[in-house]
């Protein structure tokens, strides 16, 4: 049972966007900016390494919902999505997406584990500025959704295909555009 | 020297401002929207949380501004700032700002660590759904921002009166407003 009297049943970050809706724009144009927009990693990618965040960071709802939205947009699904997750050293990702994946599991424990070493092997892998810095606030921006999710006590999806639903639209239509369709139709 | 090119010598997050304008607008419109729209928490009650969880990550930079734009905004000054920073179990807040920095705190730790009791105790010393929700953002966001400026290994800045100037502009004109102003300005 979540923390605090939500005015609707909507799983997960949900119904906290429901419940907020003056911090739910600004959360939803930056996962909009940071996941969907025209970048050199693809969103498939992107969403990668917010699933692998968190993971990391053990939570169950954003870990179901950005896994889920990674598989939709990878070429290899969820086989490679539930490897990461499970055994990242053995996972068959590219030199430069484990490079970046290592200096986001950095991320999570904390920015001074950033180190020098790790930016320069993702830089020797292909990985521009902009990468290195758009990996960094996935990682660091994921580090605060986990904390909003769980430490709201939010409750999980009741129905099985809540995610692979989900994962198909946000493909679609991006966060804003799910947003805009929910404040609208709901 | 920050781990990758910026566009600007501005410390801390301004320079991840300026490279990045895509996330920096969103990343505004949160801070804003948590830490200076009209709430029923002072806006130096909100920027002490901010301090506070800043300072647990030990973000020099993100600790510094927010305990002077909190000190700015807040009666008791930049003491009480720093009393909640040193001894948080000794400072002289009140009941309710006990139970939310509680709160915080465990935000900081992880998600989960938020327990129903901490929860109890804030409620039990008047705090509302709303200021529960926000102080939880509030701590998950600087999480977020804390990793961001610490993960890109920003710089410091060289002048002692930094922290002070911006605190008495973000105070007059808040954090969209000043992102304007250095847009257009500079």
């Amino acid at each position: 049972m979540p923390h605090i009297t939500l005015n609707t049943d909507e799983p997960g970050i949900r119904g906290l966007f429901r419940f907020r809706p003056e911090t739910a724009a600004p959360l939803n144009g930056l996962v909009e900016a940071l996941l969907c927009a025209p970048g050199t990693l693809t969103r498939g990618e992107r969403e990668l390494i917010a699933a692998y965040v968190s993971g990391l960071n053990e939570c169950r709802y954003c870990y179901s919902s950005h896994a889920a939205y990674a598989a939709e947009q990878l070429p290899e699904g969820m086989a490679l999505v539930e490897q990461v997750h499970d055994d990242i050293d053995g996972a068959p990702v590219s030199a430069k997406m484990r490079a970046l994946l290592d200096v986001a599991g950095a991320v999570q424990r904390g920015g001074k584990e950033v180190s020098d070493d790790l930016v320069a092997a993702a830089r020797a892998e292909g990985a521009t500025d902009v990468e290195i810095h758009d990996t960094v606030l996935i990682a660091a921006a994921f580090c605060m959704f986990n904390r909003y999710v769980d430490g709201l006590a939010t409750v999980l999806p009741d129905d099985p295909d809540f995610y692979t639903t989900r994962a198909k639209r946000i493909a679609a239509h991006g966060y804003l555009g799910v947003l805009r369709q929910e404040t609208i139709h709901q």
